[in-house]
């Protein structure tokens, strides 16, 4: 048996999501914020593939406007990254990996793409759902991580799982797109459908290959913009120009549900996108009030609300099912259920920007 | 018939109430707050007896810390004071009432005592009253004005009406305390009693006369406080050593409650005390939602709420029967019908404060 080479952690850091603001914003989106303890969602990334028997250090692509911030935060937990690739601009998953795997060296490499928004919780079983891909992935597999569902979510693209092709691992048999609920309810019910998660692991010339088939213009816009990028240290900047003109598309879109050597790896680990104010509210720790209170925060009389305040006071009584977030001289109010109403009220602002 | 004076209005504004912080403070309490218009609530008050027909130059009562701001709320309308007097220190309104008396010149001037913090909606019911108190109070009677009960309120006083005196005139049979809520419902359900709106009128001479008799401390107390006073045009400033050894009362217990020539006029006239941020709400021209928003308010299928930011930014989503008043660094939220709970956080903020 070969040697296996060590996996290359690829942390995708690019997002710009607003679905946390007023915490998370396009100077400091999510994956930058301490949300679920004292590390930032891109610390506790960069941590889950600190174990450096199985690791190489991670690239890193984010976005070239974060470029101090992430390497105060590396600094911060004392990592450093094998390359810190910074986007001049988002041009979605598919471009950024192919950034990565262009420079990840061994072409042979494994490359364990992850989101550093995400939480997982059971380290554990996402190592063992490791091991279960690695001799497909060998092999030239592409695969994803299929989240088990907990519930009918109607925010993720659920995948259909169909051969067997190892312990642990399923031929790929459908990608679907969010669902509405009769449909979540019905995959989740037959259980044949996991969640796709967005995180993958494949060799780099595997991924290579694959856009060289399915998404050729990516794949020369990124050696394009790798060609003429700038390099100092650890850091590339890719060439503004060339990456601009990469077509914008997403890894599942460009590459997953069109090549047939997709697998998935089902797995409950713990996992959450943290996607909304809701799923914060489900993951943190409460009080035996059902209140998580974080800042300051005065209350009496309050049950399951969420009440984080910065820089502001916030005090509160005899409040139920809240979402309270300040932050700057912002104050965000929803009733819990209903945070996915924050891109409405953006919308709002962006309408009163417009006016002014 | 003798001719009758003008009336002397007399406006308390010493008070410092805390039930509609956050925008209510010591340093700026709520009757110099604009809560239901253009105007604050002292400034609606002074226009209340701004006809120069019947009313003579308000006696103002404020404390001596609240001198400025009373001065450039006086201008704002462009209004004088008859005599701006400046407690030094807060005594209650009995020996208030003492400083103004003493300093009304006339003897027999009649003196029309309100608080500088009530809503009077039907200007012409409270003049009506007035001219129904006028002939009992030239005779030496003291006037109270009974409001109208609209419901079985709890946080306010009541007054059992007796033998009529005249057209809309009738002795006091008894005061009674703040109730609970069986004998609340008893009393206006009966019929008999008016809330005790802690307005009055009566000739300088004859509150002077019942301090005499029933609370000669405050009267001596208040007597030396002007004897020893500092004149600057209209406003007076007693002393502070004098005034600061009179007992602390209310007129009520000090003089209403025991005087046997003491009168109310029943009057129904859109009277609120605005004592809490729920009775504001229940005061405020609402949009077709039932939402009143004051201030950077952003929200969307919210119902029933009142938010008013100074400041800071609210957006709000899908909330419902909301109080939420942000003003400078505070965040005050409570859901409507809660707002006597004001009280319990500003003591855990007392809590805080110790602590630090």
């Amino acid at each position: 048996m070969a040697t296996v080479s060590k996996i290359i952690p690829v942390i995708l850091s690019g997002g710009g999501g607003t679905r946390l603001w007023p915490l998370s914003t396009p100077e400091r989106p999510k994956q930058f914020l301490a949300l679920t303890g004292d590390q930032t969602m891109f610390q506790m990334t960069v941590a889950r593939v600190a174990d450096q028997t199985r690791f190489a250090p991670p690239i890193i692509v984010a976005n070239v406007t974060h470029a101090k911030m992430v390497e105060r935060q590396l600094a911060d937990v004392g990592m450093d990254a094998g390359a810190l690739l910074l986007e001049p601009c988002a041009r979605n998953t598919a471009p950024a990996i192919a950034l990565a795997a262009l420079t990840a060296g061994a072409a042979d490499a494994p490359l364990l793409v992850m989101p550093s928004d995400h939480v997982i919780a059971d380290l554990d079983a996402f190592q063992r759902a490791i091991d279960a891909a690695m001799p497909a992935v060998t092999e030239g597999w592409l695969v994803t991580f299929g989240i088990t569902p907990t519930g009918p979510e109607t925010g993720y693209g659920y995948i259909e799982v169909g051969e067997v092709l190892g312990d642990g691992l399923q031929r790929v048999s459908r990608f679907v797109e969010k669902p509405d609920q009769i449909n979540a309810a019905r995959m989740v019910a037959d259980g044949n459908h996991v969640w796709n998660g967005g995180i993958f692991l494949f060799r780099a010339d595997a991924y290579l290959a694959a856009l060289a088939a399915y998404a050729p213009g990516i794949l020369s816009a990124a050696k394009l913009a790798l060609k003429n990028a700038q390099f100092e240290g650890a850091i590339v900047t890719p060439d503004a120009v060339s990456f601009g003109e990469s077509p914008s598309d997403s890894i599942d879109y460009a590459v997953m549900e069109k090549s047939d050597r997709v697998a998935v790896a089902p797995v409950s680990m713990g996992w959450s996108d943290v996607g909304s104010w809701d799923a914060l509210y489900d993951l943190s720790i409460k009080d035996a009030d059902g209140n998580f209170c974080l800042g300051d925060v005065v209350q009496t009389q309050c049950e399951n609300n969420m009440i984080r305040g910065a820089g502001l006071r916030i005090s509160i009584a005899g409040a139920k099912n809240l979402i309270v977030i300040a932050h700057g001289n912002e104050v965000l109010i929803l009733p819990r259920g209903q945070s996915q109403n924050v891109k409405a009220l953006l919308a709002l602002h962006d309408g009163d920007e417009k006016k002014v």
